[in-house]
């Protein structure tokens, strides 16, 4: 078969440094996120009409999966069956089963909310919320989000379920308060933020799950914004630890 | 920037020969559609657990658009500004604002019902409903549709709106009743997939709508499954002329 080639129209911009403690679907943390467009797209006319969605899709390459972006023989690299986080990770289902970053077309994508439309000197400029992607994620495409055409209603899930309705409790020590108070001078809603990210259990399911290892002692590290912030499990809680420098 | 390369997986068939006739949106025909996988991804493990899912999204490449699959430079070919149909066709939006084929990276997603999977001798068939996408098209992707993150029911949706809850009274005329009755031994509830193609009149807003140049004793031809249906259009009805051979 003749690839295809696709060329990224533009960067996301996101507070998720690293894989680890991206929110697991779209929507659960309402973090700021932005995106901007590489010059040959970076249009005022291409988004023209845009701002009367309240939601857009993005397309996106997992230029962090196990598949290199670019790569020609993505044969080589899929492979059929994964593991994911939400069955626990130890129950084996098809890649096409899941949602996986590593399957053939490293290609994802999310519904997330559009606040509003910055027109800059650089282009324009998408503010958004909700985004589950990590930083420098290249963008493919943007589509409105159409409820007529998106929504069904009637969809069975299968296996896989929304978010815990379970959370955690989140407590912050003196340090990371401390911390906290300072930094959101520069990030509003920064305590309420760290909250979302945590109180689903960021974890993999084969920890946090009832028959996982535990470790209670562990210390855990999640860089977000330019921190790494570290933080504990004990028996029915998280603590937050403080706000580390990333190494 | 660097472009990402990507490899059909496999085919999608279904009754709609050329881009005129085609549902402006996905799940309102009831026509059936397959998919079948290229050799490297015909694996059964690879669709393993999709079962339990009731509807899929199917990621494809419109290969039929303006811009050539496998182009490289694709900043050539797209336009900033698109007329959707919905607009009636001379109302200009963003391209991003709309989901018209004519995009950098022309992919297109729909979400489609997956009635069943079939494993054959050359791997597994999706058999699927509600497909709006040309037949022979490349399917780049398959994902779960998953209520939990793919519903987002306060989405707006801005200018575009679902189809017309007015729909059009189909008159069959004899030579089509009886071309059809002869048909319906291969191809079941064939009627009913006709009536449900033109009851949302498919032609172009321009010539339907208001204002429109109503041309009324044009004769129309769709070309689906084997063969070329011929209608017309009187002042409150569409009349269903004849199944005539292609040309």
């Amino acid at each position: 078969m003749e690839s295809i080639a696709l060329t990224p129209i533009g960067t996301l911009h996101s507070i998720y440094k690293e894989k680890f403690g991206i929110p697991r679907q779209p929507g659960l943390v309402d973090a700021p996120a932005w995106m901007d467009f590489y010059p040959a797209y970076a249009r005022e006319e291409a988004v023209r009409g845009l701002e009367h969605f309240s939601h857009v899709w993005l397309l996106f390459n997992f230029h962090q999966s196990n598949i290199a972006p670019g790569q020609k023989d993505t044969q080589a690299k899929w492979l059929p069956m994964v593991r994911p986080p939400r069955l626990g990770g130890n129950k084996k289902v098809g890649v096409f089963a899941s949602r996986s970053p590593c399957r053939p077309n490293g290609i994802g994508m999310s519904a997330v909310r559009l606040t509003s439309i910055e027109h800059t000197d650089k282009g324009p400029v998408l503010h958004l919320s909700g985004v589950d992607i990590l930083d420098g994620t290249p963008i493919l495409d943007i589509k409105p989000y159409l409820p007529y055409s998106d929504i069904v209603l009637n969809a069975d899930d299968g296996f896989a379920h929304g978010a815990s309705s379970e959370t955690c409790r989140i407590v912050f020590a003196s340090k990371a308060k401390r911390q906290i108070r300072k930094k959101e001078r520069q990030i509003p809603r920064l305590a309420s933020i760290i909250t979302a990210i945590l109180e689903n259990d960021p974890r993999p399911a084969y920890r946090s799950g009832p028959s996982g290892k535990a470790e209670p002692d562990r210390v855990f590290g999640i860089r977000i914004f330019d921190f790494d912030l570290k933080w504990m499990v004990t028996d029915d809680q998280i603590i937050v630890l403080e706000l580390a420098v990333c190494a």
